[in-house]
């Protein structure tokens, strides 16, 4: 196995850190200036590599070490490099780093590939700016959906085609469905991540292979209409108070999520913002309104349709109780996706031949992954342990653990670019 | 019985109205520009009635009729001038239009009464400004805590002994204990007020009867702490959801509740505002914080106490069963109030003499009148039918529900003024 560059990847973490600290944490704002700097940084040291530098119409970025027979479908690595605002260095970025360490290594040593492999530097995977899934990557494929162009930026309030825009992309071209990667041209997408969620450092595991990776279902602007009424001129039976609706439909629905897992069904549910209008609510009146969102997640789209439908029933049944009406707002949200049989094996292959026993485990967070396995790309996604979350400037990712990362990452594109046998020789 | 003055009554509203309208309802901000010009309106028009006008060290205002035998003590009526943000014209307001038309009845016959009889215009009774309550009426028994004196308006940020200095008042001598009022020279207190909910108009009663006044406990700057993680990533049994242990504690408290009614206690229960972090929730992070307020009412301190340690100790079992932490804050509140058994009675008589079978209902907001009573004063509230509830543009008195109201009050006034005899000769 060729060792990948680990000097070239804390340099490259570095060069991230210094350009995106905004004095708590990491702020690479999508299509805005946090974001575009990682992308200038990443493509300035692929050239010092050498390796060829694309951009498409979303300005997701390709850093490409040719191989030698260059008509044969591309093997594909890498990751977004945006960041939720103060979040952390690793998230994203840390998979756009492991490839070209990986690649840097290659070139070190003089290892042509039998075929291209390239680096794709993912833009807007993070929905915390623009309220949709998956921008950079289904822009590559020419799937972006019209709409999607004129949703706005949550702080900026300007849309995506104009932040595209500005940035030199070609919203016209996104709008027409202008396609930057075929499927049938790419050979398999592997990404690299650090996890978002306690599951391998709880259990003691440096690295993670992803079985599937999450869909989910969403509402992010529900709100439950009541009456404003004072608290203490009106009885429990003249009530329609709206935050007492909440509370029970929050309870219903954390049964009904344990009642799932019991039958075997996996899934998360999270009401994540709740309030009162600062405007309206007083702690003298019953609240007559209240806002607040929903997330399910599943790898199953029958488990994430049945868990919506019992949300569903369960407000239908609070408003003849409680007085109460529901408006759910828009549906966002993206498909689950199952990762590829003989990926997983191979990355679980590379990690025990490297001394690392990895855990199997779902991603409950969405990925660029997802977009390509949809697309029938044979897909897979590596975790790399990770405490205190992610989208938070505590993340810590061990050096080690990335290392021992960044090795199998190399060890399966290699396998899969003919630089390398498989390690694991038995049948998948 | 003489008829009060309701042209004049009529006038007063609508120069009330006329000054404190600001486009959307009624804005008498508590030592603010809106209550004060309100004071200023009732001073001049009491002034041209020939009424006696001083204010107090806290700009309370005290308009008084002379009796015969002016060391007698003195029969007071009235309520207060301040109004919520975006309120009615009629709460609070009306009490004091009520007492003047009274008097202006009584002064146009040419009718003196035995002892002087006065028509208070309480400041700041509307804890929308300032969190304190009744800071009128405590002042003018010399009551006021000195500590309410540094609490700031929720507007302007300034303090309450900031507000008073600048409009003319004395803070120094309120935080000297100075009593305008002793409870000793005061006869009585009768306050008539709008009802602020819908039993009388539910009812089909024109006129309500007050048994007493409710007291509160409240915890306005509630939080529940527990940790922020990705919505997708964290398992059920790895999260700590400032949300969803609020969701329980709602729940549980909504079946206290319902529990001590059925026992047969009277109170209300009110989660009035709830709010994550506007700076750090977000639909995909499972909540780490949630703020919330609470506010229970209750004729019977005994029954404030009884649903507080039920809430303190579902809020104990929370803590261990879903891994947060309770911060409850500042405490603040009220005491509950009983009205006196003979003014009921005899306002019961003056209303069933005037043709209007009133109802018998405890108050569950709070007013000034519990001031009084908790001092020893005599001390009865009579309500006035009021659709749509108050503090808000739509609350609804009607003009010949108000009349039948003054009437009482002014028959009232009159017995105990040595005007009238006792309408019900009934003993009492």
């Amino acid at each position: 196995m060729i060792e990948p560059d680990l000097t070239l990847a804390a340099s490259l973490f570095e060069q991230l850190h210094a350009s995106s600290f905004d004095g708590v944490g990491i702020t690479r704002d999508t299509y805005g200036a946090g974001e575009q700097r990682a992308h200038a940084l990443m493509a300035d040291n692929a050239r010092r590599l050498g390796l060829e530098v694309r951009v498409d119409a979303a300005l997701n970025l390709y850093l490409t070490l040719p191989g030698r027979r260059r008509e044969k479908p591309v093997v594909m690595t890498g990751s977004h490099l945006d960041s939720v605002p103060r979040g952390g260095n690793y998230d994203g970025a840390a998979g756009v780093v492991a490839g070209l360490a990986v690649l840097a290594g290659w070139i070190r040593e003089g290892a042509q590939p039998d075929r291209d492999v390239t680096v794709m530097g993912i833009r807007a995977e993070e929905s915390a700016w623009f309220p949709v899934s998956y921008i950079g990557s289904t822009s590559a494929f020419g799937l972006l959906s019209p709409q999607a162009l004129s949703s706005r930026r949550a702080d900026t309030g300007r849309t995506l085609a104009e932040h595209i825009g500005e940035l030199g992309g070609r919203p016209e071209a996104l709008a027409r469905g202008e396609a930057e990667l075929r499927p049938e041209s790419i050979d398999c997408f592997v990404e690299l991540h650090i996890e978002q969620g306690p599951v391998l450092e709880g259990g003691g595991h440096a690295l993670g292979v992803v079985t599937g990776i999450c869909g989910s279902h969403r509402y992010r602007q529900a709100q439950i209409k009541g009456r404003y009424a004072h608290s203490g001129a009106t009885p429990r039976s003249h009530r329609q108070d709206a935050v007492v609706a909440l509370a029970a439909l929050i309870e219903r629905l954390q049964r009904e999520w344990q009642d799932l897992e019991a039958s075997g069904h996996e899934l998360t549910l999270t009401f994540g913002q709740v309030n009162t209008d600062p405007m309206q609510a007083d702690f003298s009146k019953v609240p007559g309104q209240v806002s607040f969102c929903v997330d399910i997640r599943s790898r199953n789209v029958d488990t994430l349709r049945l868990l919506d439908s019992l949300l569903l029933a369960a407000a239908h049944e609070l408003e003849a109780s409680h007085g109460v009406r529901f408006d759910w707002g828009p549906v966002s949200g993206s498909q689950p996706a199952v990762m590829d049989e003989p990926l997983q094996h191979a990355l679980r292959g590379a990690a025990l031949a490297a001394g690392v026993q990895p855990r199997q485990l779902p991603s409950g967070a969405g990925h660029d992954a997802a977009t390509f396995s949809n697309r029938g790309v044979p897909t897979a996604m590596l975790f790399v342990r990770n405490a205190n979350g992610s989208h938070n400037p505590e993340e810590a990712m061990a050096m080690d653990d990335f290392a021992a990362g960044v090795r199998c990452l190399g060890q399966v594109l290699a396998m899969r670019a003919g630089l390398a046998e498989p390690q694991d020789p038995a049948p998948i």
